[in-house]
């Protein structure tokens, strides 16, 4: 079945793909998703990438309980606040009522510091880099697939040191040396990074700094005298440390369907594909498809020594036609096609999913030349999505017209902003968008706030939430 | 503080070893458990040579909803009454109180073939091969670190099939091409593979595999009917798929300790300890320190050269004599201890784990050592294992001397069992042990069940469980 037009319908085109792509599909349940093979093997790719640079910047994986006692989650009072209404609560189990509820965990800030406060006995044992891969619950009630689901898979990590300073490098170093660089250096999405606005914090923090799908917190010392962690520290005396958390979650993963994407289908990055090129044989008799299969299979093994993740597509059931469509949905960096005559002629036709383009080569060179094209498809892939934010990037000189372009357009909207909530809750109001950032370094302008007119404190970029 | 004697008092021994090499602990809520750094650490490699198993074996990593709409577990009539029990169920989210509660998966087989039925459509698309690596809950009356907790981590497999004699074979090949060979290869615990008796199978089987810490179940077409799973035969016809499911979880861990630990702490295989090799500096004063801790990073390369995992444990505020003990107790396989004498003299001591002996060896061929070492510590903590089961592997030839031994001592019980309930139920009742499992292929025996004197039907592996 055609996708939608990406252009004419995008909330259509994004559903529309990750279903037939097999990514993922709604499940029984509120909000629920389950998250199919392929777009599993996606996910597996993303979380190691981010593994890897999580343990690489000296933390340690852990694993905490799902289950809350749900007065611990009550006693950093804007946590409560800010996560009460999303939280579900077990209320029975073992087949009897339970003296008191357990909350499914949001985040897991609270349970970490109710227990972690015993590792703690000098400034010796700081700083604390903890991280841990779960799934946690936020009931959800505009749910959409990857996007916004009552249950992700995320990564959050949890961190304690002695200084305020020292707490904010790490805040910082998170965004840009983490997530910011595996972002775009392997999923090749060009993000903006920046803090949020006071109303878009984290509940019980001090500031989130944020890209587009992942977010990073100082803490200050709210979470460790709420839950008491203290240790000794140089001097002897006792103190309470700072923290940290920071989390990226299965939303990446809509955010790559969002920014690669095209009417044909995904397009994926190769370094995170599943399959890096996948290999359709043609055939019409079962001579053949001997012959070709055999074919196949060494192509396939000249790719696999170049470390190319290569599948050949045997199935008899469909026909090519159908199978090269199949993949191009799917979004493989590179399809093969082979048939008994360019089996006769020693080559091979390779086509390009992000350009859609098809070129004949030599069968014995195409691990060479798979080679070549897939860290070109890699940049070529963070250039397209570089391209269209800017191109979806707007900088209205009225209110008027950034009402206007808030609106209707889809993108960026960058104006100056007096700092102040009112402005902020009045822009939402109109125009249902929100302070996506603000640049980490305040970027001074000699403007005024498009809302009300006063002097800009700075520049804010404003989108809807999609 | 020093371990209680495994020998004396091998319950206490385990929570000790377990608490002080940093494994894991007990945490806020009923039966729950924190993985530590150390305790994660091995618990991922754990992970990665079973995932590895999995998917070479044909199978795709997949992710269900954590939240099961209870009405749902109800339509198989075996598994939830097995279940039930031990179900959290979620009775509010979002504020307000649920129109129908949620229970938290104890395991997935009704969510998974309540939504995987949409996926099949001929016998083409079977077999259907799914695992997924989650947390489950099931409420734990007398929880044990590892051993039995509220919430536990595992994979779950669930496969469909076109046969009964297929979905046979999938069930038998984990258990002995997955489970075993991973068992005994890479944690070298040698298992006792068997099948279970109907009062310990699994809610919902038609029959159980099983080893000491994994299972294996033939589901026949119980939940295929009752989730209404069908598929269109070769011949035309409707049909309902056979099928199987299969976990190893955090249980394993326990195992892992049980099996290889003695009074010293515990003992880890090669393959899965997150350091096989920890340096000790040893100095007295800064010059020396300096010198030291120069050669341990040099000493350190030329093991990451081989591929060896080190650690140089290079913190002041211990002295070499806490830091042996405290690598003794986490079971490093190897520890290297360089001194100024020693780097003088161009050597090194090595202690080896397992077998609590030092060599002195030249500095030089610390690696080629290493590499030598790490496989025969790995072959002899499996020899150790199987020696220590079959010392503790007993064969009574009387009801009394069998109840004498399943009261009194640990390990197996061979004996002869006529195959009824009432027999099953009686040793249960006065000895607390149960049939841990029945030989695959039965074992014939000439002998008489030892509890009511009738012919022997098989042989039975008796013990308590722990």
């Amino acid at each position: 079945m055609a996708l939608p037009s990406q252009s004419e319908d995008f909330p259509a085109w994004y559903q529309e793909v990750v279903r037939q792509s097999e990514l993922a599909e709604s499940a029984l349940g509120r909000g629920s998703m389950v998250i199919k093979p392929y777009g599993f093997a996606l996910w597996e790719a993303i979380q190691a990438a981010f593994d890897r640079r999580i343990k690489a910047t000296g933390h340690s994986n852990v694993y905490f309980p799902l289950l809350i006692p749900y007065s611990l989650l009550q006693r950093e009072a804007d946590h409560v606040e800010g996560f009460a209404p999303e939280v579900a609560v077990v209320t029975h189990a073992g087949g009897s009522e339970l003296e008191e509820p357990y909350a499914i965990r949001p985040t897991s800030e609270t349970i970490i510091w109710a227990t972690v406060g015993r590792w703690l006995q000098s400034w010796r044992d700081l700083p604390l880099l903890l991280n841990q891969w779960c799934n946690v619950v936020r009931w959800e009630l505009r749910p959409r697939l990857f996007l916004r689901t009552t249950e992700f898979l995320w990564q959050e990590g949890h961190t304690a040191h002695e200084t305020e300073a020292e707490a904010w490098r790490e805040t910082r170093m998170i965004l840009r040396s983490v997530y910011q660089r595996v972002a775009e250096r392997e999923l090749m999405l060009p993000v903006v990074v920046g803090r949020k606005t006071a109303s878009e914090r984290f509940a019980g923090a001090v500031e989130t700094l944020s890209m587009q799908a992942g977010t990073s917190h100082y803490l200050g010392q709210n979470f460790s005298r709420a839950y008491d962690v203290r240790y000794t520290g140089r001097d002897g005396a006792e103190e309470f440390p700072h923290t940290t958390s920071w989390g990226v979650s299965t939303r990446l993963v809509g955010a790559l369907v969002m920014a690669h994407g095209d009417d044909q289908g995904l397009r994926l990055p190769p370094s995170i594909a599943p399959y890096q090129t996948v290999i359709v044989p043609i055939y019409r008799s079962d001579e053949e498809r001997e012959l070709v299969l055999g074919e196949a299979e060494r192509a396939a093994r000249q790719l696999r020594r170049r470390r190319v993740r290569v599948h050949v597509d045997d199935r008899d059931q469909h026909r090519p036609g159908y199978k090269f469509n199949e993949w191009e949905l799917k979004g493989v960096p590179l399809r093969v096609e082979l048939g008994p005559r360019d089996i006769a002629a020693g080559q091979a036709t390779v086509f390009r999913r992000d350009l859609a383009t098809k070129e004949v080569v030599p069968l014995a060179e195409l691990g060479s030349i798979a080679r070549e094209l897939l860290p070109d498809i890699q940049r070529g892939l963070f250039e397209d999505a570089r391209r269209f934010r800017d191109e979806h990037t707007y900088t209205p000189t009225t209110w008027d017209e950034m009402r206007e372009l808030l609106s209707s357009a889809s993108g960026f909207v960058v104006a100056g902003w007096c700092g102040d909530e009112a402005c902020e809750a009045r822009v939402k109001e109109e125009t249902k968008a929100t302070i996506r950032c603000l640049p980490i370094r305040r970027e001074r302008t000699d403007g005024s706030c498009l809302v009300c007119g006063r002097p800009a404190a700075e520049r804010a970029y404003w989108a809807q939430a999609y």
